[in-house]
């Protein structure tokens, strides 16, 4: 499996169900129906960053889905795997349904889920970008709303891919999201957090979106820090009124935004407390 | 390839790229991301029925979605090679926007789409479902609206399997979706039609659902009798004024629902004319 073909686009190692040497099977439901779910681990020094709050989700996300979630141990123990491997890396777990066992949507009954860990490099990014801050865009493309997927980091994101679509642009490395009925949801990979008068808030993730491991770390960092913190239905007119913006993701960490469709912004006050609040538990691969 | 496991769920054969001992590969961005689209193709005597249509419909998606299309004469050969084996199969073709070169959403420009040709078994169906109808519930889950998808035929189909996932009862063949702005849009594997006063009425798909290839030659078909056929967007109350309702599919051609969410119907003139109709076509594997 560790061909020469397999190894591009950053890839560096790769077991499907636990085997270096495995294959996908042709009626995998991952891939006939995006039928499953994938995290995106950081992983310093071979350790998973929030690995505990990752496989968490995981297993929330099958819960809702009906998915057999495989354990703990088991996703833990090839997580560890892969990752132990390198210095600095990017561990992404897809977990799908499995196999189809009949044509059509419906579920036998005998489904047996499939595990995909692969090891992505991660190259060290520029500093600046965490101290000045990034361009972002506004999506053209709206974000489907269905509250029974809302939060879920499930393989279903063809609009994510066409909303990165719409630009080439290298100096912007972001775009933020709204809702068909016109609500602020995220980045096309990142969550969002703006700042008004000293108080921060996130979008309410009911109706699309993805639950972030580092944006609840901002949320409890928050009330740890004694700033005032919500989710809450936001427009396009909090996005114009906010003072600070800032992207999460488990591999940005905070990550101050200076322009967004044109306006420009400083990273402020609120975001410098939370990167310093975070930049220890970012630096280790503890549990935050 | 075509080992014993592989030939579960009704899988007689399956092609990748072309290759009968093709591999997907762990970067697949079909698996990762849903990225591509698919065709089920109803094949008779070794025939594929709609063939050009699903070819078009396929080039369409692939024009949308920025993905290259690989050529009507390439795909028809490899559909026609697994389909000519049987003489009744089903042949799903997916074409994806092939394996990432890099981590994340974003294109490098140098992908190569994936084809995955699978033959189906396609069991003879009781007539009974075509001569007296099929009973049909109402989905809980809502489709989610992006104008963008809509009417593509992609691999984002986690909602159908969800909404599949809400019953067992195997006398209950399909289920008909509303929008999450309650719109009435389709079933979950079919297209539906409703009959109101003589006139032929199915759900506009500007903002989700499926555009069937069974569906556009239903619309031919009305015109063609002389019944007036109309895209609208609908709601409940249009299905609860419904004298008749039939669902359309390559695979179930015509199909007359008998109750629908406990409401009892009679196949009726309308839906027998179309039936009638369509019958040479379906019989045959011309292109209607």
């Amino acid at each position: 499996m560790e061909s020469e073909a397999a190894l591009t686009g950053g890839l560096e190692s790769v077991r499907i169900d636990g085997h270096a040497a495995g294959v996908l099977a042709p009626l995998e439901r991952g891939l006939h129906y995006g039928d499953g779910l994938f995290e995106t681990i950081a992983c310093l020094d071979g350790r998973p960053r929030f690995l505990e709050r990752h496989l968490e989700r995981l297993a929330h996300g099958c819960e809702r889905l009906g998915i057999g979630f495989p354990g703990h141990e088991t996703l833990e123990r090839e997580i560890l795997a892969v990752a132990g491997e390198a210095t600095r890396s990017v561990v992404k777990v897809l977990l799908t349904r499995g196999a189809a066992r009949a044509r059509g949507y419906a579920l036998v009954g005998s489904e047996r889920p499939t595990r995909v860990t692969l090891r992505y490099r991660w190259d060290r990014e520029d500093p600046a970008l965490a101290r000045d801050g990034v361009r972002v865009r506004i999506a053209t493309l709206r974000l489907g709303e269905n509250p029974h997927l809302a939060g879920l980091k499930h393989l279903n994101r063809l609009e994510q891919v066409e909303a990165r679509r719409e630009w080439s642009d290298a100096g912007i490395t972001e775009a933020l999201m709204f809702s068909s009925s016109d609500r602020l949801v995220s980045g096309v990979m990142s969550n969002v957090f703006l700042v008004e008068n000293s108080r921060l808030v996130t979008p309410r993730l009911d109706r699309c979106g993805v639950a972030g491991i580092m944006r609840a770390a901002v949320l409890r960092a928050a009330r740890q820090l004694g700033i005032g913190a919500a989710e809450a239905a936001l427009g396009a007119a909090d996005l114009a009124r906010a003072h600070e913006i800032f992207l999460t993701s488990t591999l940005i960490g905070v990550r101050p935004v200076r322009e967004v469709a044109g306006r420009a912004l400083a990273p402020g006050p609120v975001t410098r407390a939370l990167q310093q609040a975070l930049a220890a538990l970012l630096a280790g691969a503890s549990d935050g």
